[in-house]
């Protein structure tokens, strides 16, 4: 993805999660609840979800500012039972909202070996594996869903846009080799990677997106003009679907005409639904056989033959983990249009820009 | 699907149902079972998955003379919490495990909320969504993932077949229009259907299978020289493996190289993993209006205008529901060389063949 050195600077994950923890305390944030989410969107940086980390600093800004986001919020338990609970985010920044509901599913799947906690009144929270990933550090598979937050995906022959990219996200532990995660969006390319396409200039490959006549669009500027493909045609629609129904619908989040499109919409509150599942591997197994035989599937998959024109096969959340190695020695790429852009917000706030090393 | 009108015969889903019951205990099955399996797979056949009813019947048959089915099993639950239970299927035939695994997870989700039931040594069980459908009729939501009995899917970029066609479904009660109903195989062409086209003589569209040096592959005779696509590529396969993790490893099941192809091998137990997830609406919402929500996307969905080239916006398990009215008033139709293939199966076990009227 990257076109030419020279466009890029590069920030340590450090640095890029002090800018957005001063940006948020600068616009009124609590200092507490600015720590968690400018780690949060760090992290996603540095494991290389480009379209969901900093790069949203300046559309959650603009959020805050608009009066569209809690910023004093009662993040609460609604509704529990022992295997299950609804949250009421009470519209708070997403990322509080659901390392909130991660840590509730953990805690709970402790005792009754599988949580399920939904949401409603939460918003967007960043990449989906953020918290598939939270349970796995207590021996426990996480399985995230969540309800995008603008529409641009029509039911299967349709042309009205109300289905959303509806990620998944599910995060498996191995003992010796990295985590298996899977993070995915139900259509071929999540809308985030369309407007990073956008920014940078390039253009799309066909079966992203199409117009509305169904021929192909390839102009990430004039994605406006047409609408995202699902994944296997009518399987990706269903799914994204299902998706809505179970992290929206359920929860009494929106979903369908209901979803507020906040690329577009900063004061209305998005009542953004999502839910977390934690597993915990002791209550079905010995947790270190599992992971044990996660890894001898992990092997299995990575050492068998490739297809003429492939080098080798890749593991659900392998090139995440490289790009994340990578990042954490040699810094994150900031292309210099996003740099300039942070820097605009930065200055309206009265916050120390990133400066170029 | 239905080539020409003669080369069909319609029997009723009971006479169906009676061969099937006759066929098993002319094998020697209790009673019971065979009343229980011979159910599930009429609905099957009623419900159109073609691949998955009554057509399934000679390799069951053959897989109990063979020793590979234990026919008297003792189906069990091993470890078991609030939230969650692990089975032992015992090698029983996998609609009386599955059956068994869909109550115990709508009876525990009445106290918990949410419960996820997970099998070992369970069996091929046909269609998943007779499995997610099981809870509605307690106001539940029904998840079902297992993992198909024969690896016909590499790895993306692979050609060992180290997975199968893995599928999901998911049923949401809705409240006067259809229940909405997923059913989808991660590869774009579940096995069956692939086995359908051959017994029908029919060729396949592209991008069902490709060969070993990645062609299209569209003669189903053929199907032995290449393999299963995944949807959305690299994404379907990561959902495949996933949906391996969490229905096999987790349970104890079989996964990657110690799949049993059921269609070769009739003898070893196949040790195949499913699981059932109950969600009890109740616990979350008022089931009313929660069923009246679904209902309004239903209707949102189906009413949205079409892309050129399409006729209307389906909803998942449309399709299926259609056929099932359909059928119900004018019988399935079973093609004459299933006719043969079932009544040959017959006349080897002295049970009264299915007559065409």
């Amino acid at each position: 993805m990257i076109n030419s050195e020279k466009t890029y600077s590069f920030f340590s994950q450090n640095k890029i999660a002090d800018f957005i923890e001063s940006s948020f305390k600068a616009v009124g944030m609590p200092n507490e609840h600015a720590k968690i989410i400018s780690h949060l969107m760090s992290e996603a940086d540095v494991s290389g979800a480009d379209g969901h980390g900093i790069f949203r600093l300046p559309g959650y800004i603009r959020r805050i500012k608009e009066g569209g986001l809690n910023l004093n919020p009662d993040i609460r338990v609604e509704r529990e039972k022992s295997g299950m609970a609804l949250v009421n985010g009470d519209n708070a920044q997403g990322h509080l909202v659901m390392k909130f509901c991660a840590d509730l599913a953990t805690k709970k799947a402790k005792k009754s070996g599988v949580a399920w906690v939904g949401v409603h009144h939460s918003n967007h929270a960043g990449p989906a594996a953020l918290y598939a990933k939270i349970p796995l550090s207590e021996n426990m598979i996480g399985i995230y869903v969540a309800i995008g937050n603008a529409n641009h995906l029509p039911p299967w022959g349709g042309t009205e846009m109300l289905l959303s990219t509806n990620p998944i996200a599910i995060a498996v532990p191995g003992l010796k080799e990295p985590s298996i995660v899977l993070d995915m969006a139900t259509t071929v390319a999540a809308y985030g990677k369309v407007k990073t396409a956008a920014q940078r200039g390039e253009q799309m490959p066909e079966g992203w997106m199409i117009d509305r006549e169904g021929q192909p669009l390839t102009d990430p500027a004039k994605s406006e003009d047409g609408f995202l493909l699902p994944i296997g045609g009518p399987k990706g629609y269903g799914l994204a679907l299902m998706f809505g129904l179970l992290a929206g619908t359920l929860n009494g989040a929106a979903f369908g005409k209901d979803v507020i499109d906040f690329n577009a919409d900063f004061k209305t509150a998005t009542n953004t639904g999502q839910f977390v599942v934690a597993i915990d591997i002791a209550s079905f197994s010995d947790v270190g056989t599992f992971k044990s035989n996660v890894d001898d599937i992990y092997r299995t998959m990575k050492n068998s033959p490739t297809l003429p024109g492939y080098d080798e096969v890749l593991l659900p959340g392998e090139q995440s983990h490289k790009k994340r190695m990578n990042r954490i020695k040699n810094g994150i790429p900031l292309h210099d249009e996003l740099l300039e852009t942070l820097n605009k917000t930065a200055r309206d706030l009265g916050v120390e820009p990133l400066k170029k090393t």
